[in-house]
Protein backbone atom coordinates (compact mmCIF):
# COMPACT_ATOMS: atom_id res chain seq x y z
CA UNK A 1 0.00 0.00 0.00
CA UNK A 2 1.25 3.16 -1.13
CA UNK A 3 1.99 5.87 1.64
CA UNK A 4 -0.19 9.61 0.76
CA UNK A 5 1.19 12.56 2.38
CA UNK A 6 -1.03 13.75 4.92
CA UNK A 7 -3.18 16.94 3.85
CA UNK A 8 -1.39 19.12 6.67
CA UNK A 9 2.10 18.06 4.80
CA UNK A 10 0.71 19.08 1.34
CA UNK A 11 -0.52 22.58 2.70
CA UNK A 12 2.03 23.53 4.44
CA UNK A 13 5.06 22.15 2.06
CA UNK A 14 7.97 24.07 0.92
CA UNK A 15 10.28 24.31 -2.25
CA UNK A 16 13.67 25.72 -1.61
CA UNK A 17 14.21 28.23 -3.76
CA UNK A 18 17.35 29.16 -2.33
CA UNK A 19 19.01 30.09 1.12
CA UNK A 20 16.50 31.25 3.47
CA UNK A 21 13.84 31.39 0.40
CA UNK A 22 11.00 29.01 -0.28
CA UNK A 23 7.99 28.26 -2.47
CA UNK A 24 4.77 27.17 -0.91
CA UNK A 25 0.79 27.55 -2.07
CA UNK A 26 -2.75 28.27 -0.01
CA UNK A 27 -4.57 25.00 -0.03
CA UNK A 28 -8.25 24.45 -0.33
CA UNK A 29 -8.49 21.76 2.41
CA UNK A 30 -7.50 24.29 4.88
CA UNK A 31 -9.62 27.36 3.76
CA UNK A 32 -11.55 30.23 6.30
CA UNK A 33 -13.79 32.51 6.09
CA UNK A 34 -11.43 34.78 4.04
CA UNK A 35 -8.24 33.30 2.98
CA UNK A 36 -6.49 30.13 4.92
CA UNK A 37 -7.05 28.77 8.52
CA UNK A 38 -4.26 31.15 10.58
CA UNK A 39 -2.97 27.62 11.98
CA UNK A 40 -1.46 26.39 8.92
CA UNK A 41 -0.25 29.57 7.65
CA UNK A 42 1.82 29.33 10.89
CA UNK A 43 2.74 26.18 10.34
CA UNK A 44 4.00 27.38 6.77
CA UNK A 45 6.01 29.97 8.43
CA UNK A 46 7.66 27.48 11.34
CA UNK A 47 8.38 25.12 8.20
CA UNK A 48 10.44 27.47 6.65
CA UNK A 49 12.51 27.44 9.55
CA UNK A 50 12.54 23.33 10.23
CA UNK A 51 13.28 22.73 6.89
CA UNK A 52 16.67 25.11 6.77
CA UNK A 53 19.55 23.49 6.57
CA UNK A 54 21.46 26.21 9.45
CA UNK A 55 18.73 25.12 11.78
CA UNK A 56 20.17 23.47 14.93
CA UNK A 57 17.62 22.99 17.05
CA UNK A 58 13.92 22.38 18.26
CA UNK A 59 11.31 25.12 18.29
CA UNK A 60 11.19 26.74 21.44
CA UNK A 61 8.63 30.00 20.52
CA UNK A 62 7.10 30.79 17.41
CA UNK A 63 5.01 33.98 17.29
CA UNK A 64 3.00 34.84 14.11
CA UNK A 65 2.01 38.17 12.91
CA UNK A 66 -0.99 38.05 10.28
CA UNK A 67 -0.31 41.55 8.30
CA UNK A 68 -3.34 41.11 5.78
CA UNK A 69 -5.31 38.97 3.95
CA UNK A 70 -3.79 35.73 2.27
CA UNK A 71 -5.23 35.03 -1.04
CA UNK A 72 -5.59 31.69 -2.48
CA UNK A 73 -2.44 30.88 -4.18
CA UNK A 74 1.14 30.94 -4.36
CA UNK A 75 3.17 32.45 -1.86
CA UNK A 76 6.83 33.06 -1.09
CA UNK A 77 8.31 32.69 1.97
CA UNK A 78 11.45 34.11 3.14
CA UNK A 79 14.06 33.06 6.34
CA UNK A 80 16.60 35.23 7.82
CA UNK A 81 18.98 33.91 10.49
CA UNK A 82 19.08 36.62 12.92
CA UNK A 83 20.90 35.39 15.22
CA UNK A 84 22.83 31.87 16.72
CA UNK A 85 24.01 31.50 19.60
CA UNK A 86 25.45 28.02 21.73
CA UNK A 87 22.03 27.37 23.20
CA UNK A 88 19.70 29.22 21.08
CA UNK A 89 18.83 30.54 17.44
CA UNK A 90 16.58 33.61 16.55
CA UNK A 91 15.29 33.75 12.73
CA UNK A 92 12.66 36.33 11.43
CA UNK A 93 10.20 34.99 8.86
CA UNK A 94 8.11 37.01 5.91
CA UNK A 95 5.38 35.16 4.38
CA UNK A 96 4.67 37.50 0.66
CA UNK A 97 2.31 37.39 -1.99
CA UNK A 98 3.35 39.35 -5.54
CA UNK A 99 6.09 41.32 -2.94
CA UNK A 100 3.55 42.04 -0.71
CA UNK A 101 4.00 40.43 3.38
CA UNK A 102 1.01 39.12 4.23
CA UNK A 103 2.24 37.44 7.41
CA UNK A 104 5.61 37.69 9.24
CA UNK A 105 7.28 35.33 11.86
CA UNK A 106 9.88 35.20 14.30
CA UNK A 107 11.09 31.90 16.11
CA UNK A 108 13.27 30.52 18.73
CA UNK A 109 14.89 27.61 18.26
CA UNK A 110 17.05 25.72 21.36
CA UNK A 111 19.11 23.14 22.25
CA UNK A 112 16.96 21.55 25.38
CA UNK A 113 19.52 19.10 27.97
CA UNK A 114 18.17 17.10 30.81
CA UNK A 115 18.65 19.67 33.59
CA UNK A 116 16.16 20.24 36.82
CA UNK A 117 12.87 20.00 35.28
CA UNK A 118 9.28 20.84 37.39
CA UNK A 119 5.45 20.77 35.99
CA UNK A 120 3.65 22.94 39.26
CA UNK A 121 0.54 22.89 36.69
CA UNK A 122 -1.40 20.03 36.00
CA UNK A 123 -3.61 19.02 32.98
CA UNK A 124 -6.74 19.46 32.88
CA UNK A 125 -9.54 16.76 34.11
CA UNK A 126 -12.19 15.41 31.65
CA UNK A 127 -14.07 11.89 30.16
CA UNK A 128 -12.81 10.18 27.98
CA UNK A 129 -12.71 11.32 24.61
CA UNK A 130 -14.50 8.06 23.41
CA UNK A 131 -17.99 9.29 25.21
CA UNK A 132 -17.93 12.75 23.70
CA UNK A 133 -19.75 13.57 20.75
CA UNK A 134 -17.99 14.71 17.11
CA UNK A 135 -18.41 18.37 16.28
CA UNK A 136 -20.69 18.43 13.67
CA UNK A 137 -19.01 20.67 10.04
CA UNK A 138 -22.27 21.69 9.14
CA UNK A 139 -22.38 25.50 7.87
CA UNK A 140 -18.37 25.46 8.67
CA UNK A 141 -15.59 26.54 7.46
CA UNK A 142 -13.31 24.15 5.28
CA UNK A 143 -10.51 24.10 8.12
CA UNK A 144 -12.37 22.75 10.18
CA UNK A 145 -12.91 19.01 8.38
CA UNK A 146 -9.66 18.88 8.63
CA UNK A 147 -9.77 18.52 12.78
CA UNK A 148 -11.63 16.04 15.15
CA UNK A 149 -12.88 18.69 17.74
CA UNK A 150 -15.02 16.47 21.02
CA UNK A 151 -15.63 19.23 23.19
CA UNK A 152 -15.97 18.69 27.21
CA UNK A 153 -17.22 22.32 27.95
CA UNK A 154 -17.56 25.32 26.10
CA UNK A 155 -19.07 23.37 23.30
CA UNK A 156 -20.62 25.47 20.02
CA UNK A 157 -23.26 23.09 18.86
CA UNK A 158 -25.89 26.29 19.58
CA UNK A 159 -23.88 28.77 17.75
CA UNK A 160 -24.84 30.92 16.55
CA UNK A 161 -27.10 31.83 19.40
CA UNK A 162 -30.46 34.20 19.87
CA UNK A 163 -30.36 34.09 23.89
CA UNK A 164 -28.68 37.38 24.13
CA UNK A 165 -26.80 35.98 27.21
CA UNK A 166 -22.67 36.19 27.05
CA UNK A 167 -21.24 32.83 27.88
CA UNK A 168 -18.11 31.81 29.39
CA UNK A 169 -14.92 31.84 26.70
CA UNK A 170 -13.48 29.20 28.26
CA UNK A 171 -12.94 26.05 26.02
CA UNK A 172 -11.92 22.59 27.33
CA UNK A 173 -11.78 19.90 24.18
CA UNK A 174 -9.86 16.90 22.50
CA UNK A 175 -8.70 18.39 19.62
CA UNK A 176 -6.63 16.22 16.62
CA UNK A 177 -5.94 15.78 13.15
CA UNK A 178 -8.23 14.78 10.86
CA UNK A 179 -7.30 12.01 9.52
CA UNK A 180 -4.80 11.45 12.59
CA UNK A 181 -1.31 12.35 11.89
CA UNK A 182 1.69 11.73 14.53
CA UNK A 183 2.26 14.76 16.36
CA UNK A 184 5.41 17.25 14.98
CA UNK A 185 6.01 20.83 15.78
CA UNK A 186 4.40 21.91 11.83
CA UNK A 187 1.24 20.52 13.51
CA UNK A 188 1.32 21.43 17.12
CA UNK A 189 1.71 25.34 15.26
CA UNK A 190 -1.48 24.60 13.39
CA UNK A 191 -3.32 23.00 16.57
CA UNK A 192 -2.43 26.04 18.59
CA UNK A 193 -4.42 27.77 16.28
CA UNK A 194 -7.24 25.61 16.22
CA UNK A 195 -9.37 27.07 19.07
CA UNK A 196 -12.06 29.09 17.81
CA UNK A 197 -11.94 33.21 18.32
CA UNK A 198 -13.21 33.29 22.04
CA UNK A 199 -15.91 36.05 21.06
CA UNK A 200 -17.67 33.17 19.40
CA UNK A 201 -18.08 31.28 22.56
CA UNK A 202 -18.72 34.54 24.65
CA UNK A 203 -20.95 36.12 22.49
CA UNK A 204 -22.59 33.38 20.44
CA UNK A 205 -22.85 36.21 17.63
CA UNK A 206 -21.13 36.17 14.14
CA UNK A 207 -19.31 39.40 13.33
CA UNK A 208 -15.90 40.19 11.24
CA UNK A 209 -12.84 38.92 13.78
CA UNK A 210 -9.32 37.52 13.03
CA UNK A 211 -6.50 36.79 14.99
CA UNK A 212 -3.65 39.29 14.68
CA UNK A 213 -1.24 37.96 16.35
CA UNK A 214 -0.76 33.94 17.81
CA UNK A 215 2.61 33.23 20.25
CA UNK A 216 3.40 29.38 20.83
CA UNK A 217 5.47 27.99 22.97
CA UNK A 218 6.68 24.61 22.46
CA UNK A 219 7.17 22.33 25.71
CA UNK A 220 8.82 19.12 24.20
CA UNK A 221 11.52 17.89 21.54
CA UNK A 222 10.98 16.01 18.25
CA UNK A 223 11.94 12.74 19.98
CA UNK A 224 9.73 13.41 22.66
CA UNK A 225 6.55 14.21 20.11
CA UNK A 226 8.06 11.29 18.21
CA UNK A 227 7.17 9.09 21.68
CA UNK A 228 3.83 10.92 21.87
CA UNK A 229 2.97 10.10 18.44
CA UNK A 230 -0.95 10.48 17.12
CA UNK A 231 -2.65 11.21 19.95
CA UNK A 232 -5.53 13.06 20.79
CA UNK A 233 -4.94 16.43 22.87
CA UNK A 234 -6.87 18.45 25.55
CA UNK A 235 -7.12 21.63 24.64
CA UNK A 236 -7.70 24.48 26.90
CA UNK A 237 -8.74 28.02 26.11
CA UNK A 238 -9.90 31.23 27.31
CA UNK A 239 -10.33 35.17 27.01
CA UNK A 240 -9.30 37.37 29.86
CA UNK A 241 -10.52 40.63 28.04
CA UNK A 242 -12.66 42.25 25.16
CA UNK A 243 -12.10 45.44 24.83
CA UNK A 244 -12.88 47.66 22.33
CA UNK A 245 -11.96 46.01 19.07
CA UNK A 246 -9.43 43.82 20.48
CA UNK A 247 -9.22 40.54 23.10
CA UNK A 248 -6.69 38.10 24.16
CA UNK A 249 -7.05 34.21 24.15
CA UNK A 250 -5.03 32.24 26.03
CA UNK A 251 -4.17 28.38 24.97
CA UNK A 252 -2.98 25.22 26.18
CA UNK A 253 -2.17 21.65 24.50
CA UNK A 254 -1.97 18.87 26.31
CA UNK A 255 -1.99 14.83 26.15
CA UNK A 256 -4.52 13.40 27.68
CA UNK A 257 -2.31 11.43 30.63
CA UNK A 258 -1.56 15.09 31.18
CA UNK A 259 1.90 16.42 29.18
CA UNK A 260 1.95 20.02 28.70
CA UNK A 261 3.13 19.77 25.04
CA UNK A 262 2.73 23.17 23.91
CA UNK A 263 0.65 26.80 25.12
CA UNK A 264 0.75 30.20 24.51
CA UNK A 265 -1.28 33.37 23.71
CA UNK A 266 -2.94 35.54 21.07
CA UNK A 267 -4.82 38.74 20.62
CA UNK A 268 -7.80 39.11 17.89
CA UNK A 269 -9.77 41.68 16.22
CA UNK A 270 -13.38 42.09 16.01
CA UNK A 271 -15.48 44.73 14.27
CA UNK A 272 -18.40 45.88 16.20
CA UNK B 1 11.20 73.76 39.63
CA UNK B 2 12.60 72.34 36.38
CA UNK B 3 11.19 68.99 35.63
CA UNK B 4 13.59 66.50 35.35
CA UNK B 5 12.93 63.82 32.86
CA UNK B 6 12.52 60.42 34.65
CA UNK B 7 15.00 58.25 34.24
CA UNK B 8 12.90 55.52 31.94
CA UNK B 9 12.75 58.14 29.41
CA UNK B 10 15.67 58.79 29.74
CA UNK B 11 16.89 54.85 29.14
CA UNK B 12 14.56 54.20 26.37
CA UNK B 13 15.05 57.83 24.64
CA UNK B 14 16.46 57.75 20.97
CA UNK B 15 17.51 60.14 18.27
CA UNK B 16 16.21 59.70 14.79
CA UNK B 17 19.11 59.31 12.22
CA UNK B 18 16.67 58.75 9.23
CA UNK B 19 13.47 56.90 8.36
CA UNK B 20 12.80 54.02 10.89
CA UNK B 21 16.60 54.46 12.19
CA UNK B 22 17.55 54.92 15.68
CA UNK B 23 20.28 55.62 17.99
CA UNK B 24 19.99 54.77 21.85
CA UNK B 25 22.11 53.36 24.63
CA UNK B 26 21.89 51.57 28.08
CA UNK B 27 21.52 53.22 30.96
CA UNK B 28 23.99 52.42 33.91
CA UNK B 29 20.43 52.99 36.07
CA UNK B 30 19.14 49.63 34.34
CA UNK B 31 21.80 47.29 34.50
CA UNK B 32 20.90 43.96 35.14
CA UNK B 33 23.44 40.85 36.02
CA UNK B 34 24.54 40.75 32.74
CA UNK B 35 23.69 43.37 30.28
CA UNK B 36 20.69 45.95 30.85
CA UNK B 37 16.87 44.77 32.25
CA UNK B 38 15.07 43.02 29.18
CA UNK B 39 11.91 45.52 29.96
CA UNK B 40 13.76 48.27 29.30
CA UNK B 41 15.01 46.96 26.00
CA UNK B 42 11.57 45.76 25.27
CA UNK B 43 10.27 49.75 25.95
CA UNK B 44 13.31 51.20 23.93
CA UNK B 45 12.24 48.41 20.72
CA UNK B 46 8.50 49.98 21.61
CA UNK B 47 9.45 53.61 21.83
CA UNK B 48 10.63 53.44 18.51
CA UNK B 49 7.79 53.11 16.46
CA UNK B 50 5.87 54.87 19.32
CA UNK B 51 8.08 57.69 17.67
CA UNK B 52 7.76 56.44 14.17
CA UNK B 53 5.89 59.36 12.33
CA UNK B 54 4.77 56.70 10.10
CA UNK B 55 2.60 55.40 13.28
CA UNK B 56 -1.08 55.73 13.16
CA UNK B 57 -2.67 54.36 16.11
CA UNK B 58 -1.82 52.44 19.56
CA UNK B 59 0.25 49.39 20.19
CA UNK B 60 -1.57 46.07 20.83
CA UNK B 61 1.13 43.53 20.84
CA UNK B 62 4.51 43.48 21.23
CA UNK B 63 6.89 40.29 21.15
CA UNK B 64 10.74 40.72 21.83
CA UNK B 65 13.42 38.43 20.75
CA UNK B 66 16.15 38.87 23.11
CA UNK B 67 19.05 37.41 20.60
CA UNK B 68 22.25 38.02 22.25
CA UNK B 69 23.59 40.09 24.83
CA UNK B 70 23.76 43.70 24.55
CA UNK B 71 26.85 45.36 25.64
CA UNK B 72 27.07 48.69 28.12
CA UNK B 73 27.09 51.38 25.18
CA UNK B 74 25.24 52.78 22.36
CA UNK B 75 23.08 50.85 19.77
CA UNK B 76 20.63 51.51 16.93
CA UNK B 77 17.22 50.69 16.35
CA UNK B 78 15.91 49.62 13.08
CA UNK B 79 11.99 49.85 12.30
CA UNK B 80 10.20 48.56 9.43
CA UNK B 81 6.83 49.02 8.73
CA UNK B 82 5.55 45.44 7.23
CA UNK B 83 2.17 46.22 6.55
CA UNK B 84 -0.61 49.03 7.28
CA UNK B 85 -4.07 48.93 7.17
CA UNK B 86 -7.50 50.27 7.91
CA UNK B 87 -7.15 49.04 11.19
CA UNK B 88 -3.97 47.74 12.15
CA UNK B 89 0.18 48.40 11.38
CA UNK B 90 2.63 45.68 11.61
CA UNK B 91 6.07 46.49 12.44
CA UNK B 92 9.39 44.93 12.71
CA UNK B 93 12.16 46.00 14.52
CA UNK B 94 16.25 45.58 15.03
CA UNK B 95 18.39 46.60 17.89
CA UNK B 96 21.84 45.98 16.65
CA UNK B 97 25.62 47.44 18.31
CA UNK B 98 28.06 47.29 15.31
CA UNK B 99 26.29 45.95 13.24
CA UNK B 100 25.20 42.87 15.28
CA UNK B 101 21.65 41.90 15.90
CA UNK B 102 21.23 41.78 19.93
CA UNK B 103 17.59 41.75 19.89
CA UNK B 104 14.48 41.65 17.55
CA UNK B 105 10.88 42.66 17.92
CA UNK B 106 7.49 42.64 16.65
CA UNK B 107 4.81 45.51 17.23
CA UNK B 108 1.48 45.66 16.04
CA UNK B 109 -0.48 48.69 16.43
CA UNK B 110 -4.98 49.02 15.98
CA UNK B 111 -7.29 51.50 16.27
CA UNK B 112 -9.52 50.83 19.07
CA UNK B 113 -13.46 51.89 18.39
CA UNK B 114 -15.90 52.18 21.39
CA UNK B 115 -17.64 48.23 20.27
CA UNK B 116 -18.70 45.92 22.68
CA UNK B 117 -16.67 45.01 25.12
CA UNK B 118 -16.32 42.56 27.96
CA UNK B 119 -14.00 41.70 31.22
CA UNK B 120 -14.82 38.41 32.09
CA UNK B 121 -11.76 37.61 34.31
CA UNK B 122 -11.75 39.66 37.75
CA UNK B 123 -8.71 41.04 38.85
CA UNK B 124 -6.81 39.76 41.95
CA UNK B 125 -7.61 40.62 45.81
CA UNK B 126 -5.59 41.95 47.49
CA UNK B 127 -4.92 43.99 50.93
CA UNK B 128 -3.76 47.93 50.61
CA UNK B 129 -0.14 48.40 49.29
CA UNK B 130 0.19 50.44 52.08
CA UNK B 131 0.51 47.73 55.02
CA UNK B 132 2.93 45.60 52.80
CA UNK B 133 6.52 46.20 53.06
CA UNK B 134 8.83 47.60 50.47
CA UNK B 135 11.13 44.55 48.75
CA UNK B 136 14.55 45.17 49.90
CA UNK B 137 16.97 45.67 46.93
CA UNK B 138 20.23 44.45 48.92
CA UNK B 139 22.03 42.32 46.97
CA UNK B 140 19.95 42.59 43.90
CA UNK B 141 20.69 44.03 40.29
CA UNK B 142 20.50 47.99 39.89
CA UNK B 143 17.50 47.46 37.94
CA UNK B 144 15.58 46.88 40.57
CA UNK B 145 16.31 50.07 42.48
CA UNK B 146 14.55 51.49 39.83
CA UNK B 147 11.08 49.84 40.82
CA UNK B 148 9.20 49.45 44.10
CA UNK B 149 8.05 45.66 44.68
CA UNK B 150 5.27 45.32 47.47
CA UNK B 151 4.74 41.26 47.96
CA UNK B 152 1.35 39.83 48.48
CA UNK B 153 2.51 36.50 47.68
CA UNK B 154 5.07 34.78 46.34
CA UNK B 155 8.19 37.48 47.59
CA UNK B 156 11.86 37.05 47.29
CA UNK B 157 13.12 37.84 51.00
CA UNK B 158 14.27 34.69 52.02
CA UNK B 159 16.21 34.40 48.06
CA UNK B 160 18.69 32.34 48.25
CA UNK B 161 17.26 29.71 49.93
CA UNK B 162 18.95 26.55 50.99
CA UNK B 163 15.83 24.57 51.64
CA UNK B 164 15.61 22.08 49.18
CA UNK B 165 11.97 23.15 48.63
CA UNK B 166 10.07 23.65 45.96
CA UNK B 167 7.60 26.78 46.28
CA UNK B 168 4.66 28.15 44.01
CA UNK B 169 6.24 30.17 41.08
CA UNK B 170 3.55 32.11 41.43
CA UNK B 171 3.81 35.86 42.12
CA UNK B 172 1.36 39.07 43.60
CA UNK B 173 3.02 42.01 44.08
CA UNK B 174 2.02 45.87 43.52
CA UNK B 175 4.52 47.28 40.88
CA UNK B 176 5.21 50.76 40.43
CA UNK B 177 8.36 52.72 38.76
CA UNK B 178 10.19 54.42 41.39
CA UNK B 179 9.83 57.54 41.36
CA UNK B 180 6.81 56.91 40.27
CA UNK B 181 5.80 57.94 36.73
CA UNK B 182 2.68 58.03 35.14
CA UNK B 183 1.75 55.30 32.78
CA UNK B 184 2.20 54.74 29.10
CA UNK B 185 3.53 52.08 26.22
CA UNK B 186 6.92 52.48 27.23
CA UNK B 187 6.55 51.81 31.16
CA UNK B 188 3.94 49.05 30.45
CA UNK B 189 6.35 47.79 28.02
CA UNK B 190 8.92 47.65 30.65
CA UNK B 191 6.72 46.59 33.84
CA UNK B 192 5.41 43.41 31.73
CA UNK B 193 8.96 42.06 31.98
CA UNK B 194 9.63 43.46 35.54
CA UNK B 195 8.86 40.25 36.97
CA UNK B 196 11.22 37.89 38.44
CA UNK B 197 11.93 34.93 36.27
CA UNK B 198 9.76 32.20 37.77
CA UNK B 199 12.64 29.83 38.58
CA UNK B 200 14.19 32.11 41.33
CA UNK B 201 10.62 31.54 42.93
CA UNK B 202 10.14 28.35 42.24
CA UNK B 203 13.35 27.16 43.10
CA UNK B 204 14.84 29.46 45.23
CA UNK B 205 18.51 29.08 44.01
CA UNK B 206 20.12 30.63 41.60
CA UNK B 207 21.53 29.62 38.06
CA UNK B 208 22.12 31.01 34.84
CA UNK B 209 18.85 32.40 33.39
CA UNK B 210 17.43 34.84 30.80
CA UNK B 211 14.22 35.43 29.32
CA UNK B 212 14.26 34.60 25.47
CA UNK B 213 10.95 35.75 23.89
CA UNK B 214 8.42 38.25 25.55
CA UNK B 215 5.10 38.71 24.05
CA UNK B 216 3.09 42.03 25.58
CA UNK B 217 -0.47 42.72 24.74
CA UNK B 218 -1.89 46.19 25.91
CA UNK B 219 -5.28 46.51 26.74
CA UNK B 220 -5.62 50.21 27.16
CA UNK B 221 -5.62 53.50 24.77
CA UNK B 222 -3.11 56.13 25.53
CA UNK B 223 -6.24 58.50 26.96
CA UNK B 224 -7.02 55.71 29.24
CA UNK B 225 -3.62 55.29 30.26
CA UNK B 226 -3.35 59.06 30.82
CA UNK B 227 -6.65 58.83 32.66
CA UNK B 228 -4.89 55.79 34.78
CA UNK B 229 -1.65 58.21 35.27
CA UNK B 230 0.86 57.13 38.09
CA UNK B 231 -1.36 54.06 40.30
CA UNK B 232 0.64 51.26 41.23
CA UNK B 233 -0.09 48.22 39.44
CA UNK B 234 -1.12 44.97 40.42
CA UNK B 235 1.19 42.10 38.97
CA UNK B 236 0.32 38.19 38.71
CA UNK B 237 3.20 36.03 37.48
CA UNK B 238 3.38 32.31 37.08
CA UNK B 239 4.74 29.52 35.47
CA UNK B 240 3.23 26.24 34.07
CA UNK B 241 6.22 24.17 33.41
CA UNK B 242 10.47 23.97 33.39
CA UNK B 243 11.08 21.68 31.05
CA UNK B 244 14.72 20.54 30.10
CA UNK B 245 15.94 24.34 30.21
CA UNK B 246 13.25 26.13 29.16
CA UNK B 247 10.84 27.35 31.01
CA UNK B 248 7.22 29.56 30.74
CA UNK B 249 5.42 32.47 31.97
CA UNK B 250 2.59 34.72 32.09
CA UNK B 251 1.87 37.79 33.40
CA UNK B 252 -0.82 39.93 33.91
CA UNK B 253 -1.08 43.72 35.38
CA UNK B 254 -3.94 45.23 37.11
CA UNK B 255 -4.89 48.56 38.36
CA UNK B 256 -5.77 48.07 41.94
CA UNK B 257 -9.31 48.79 41.15
CA UNK B 258 -9.37 45.69 38.87
CA UNK B 259 -8.72 47.27 35.13
CA UNK B 260 -6.19 44.75 33.54
CA UNK B 261 -3.82 46.45 31.37
CA UNK B 262 -1.71 44.46 30.16
CA UNK B 263 -0.71 40.56 30.27
CA UNK B 264 1.81 38.52 28.48
CA UNK B 265 3.84 35.40 28.42
CA UNK B 266 7.48 34.57 28.33
CA UNK B 267 9.89 31.61 27.76
CA UNK B 268 12.73 31.79 29.49
CA UNK B 269 16.00 29.78 29.73
CA UNK B 270 17.85 28.40 32.08
CA UNK B 271 21.28 26.32 32.38
CA UNK B 272 21.07 23.90 35.18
Amino acid sequence: MQSEAHTLDEATGLVELGEGWYAGATHPAYANMAGPFGGVTAAALLNAVLIDPRRSADPIALTVNFCGAIAEGEFEIETKLQRGGKTTQHWSTELKQKGVVCATASAVCGARKPVWSHYPVKGPTAPPREGLAEMSKNGRPEWTRRYSFRFVEGGLDNYPRDDGLIHSARTLAYIQDAPERPLDFVSLAALADAFFVRIIHARGTFQPMATVSLTTYFHADADELVAIGATPLLGEADAAIFHNGFADQTSALWTPDGRLVANGVQITWYKE
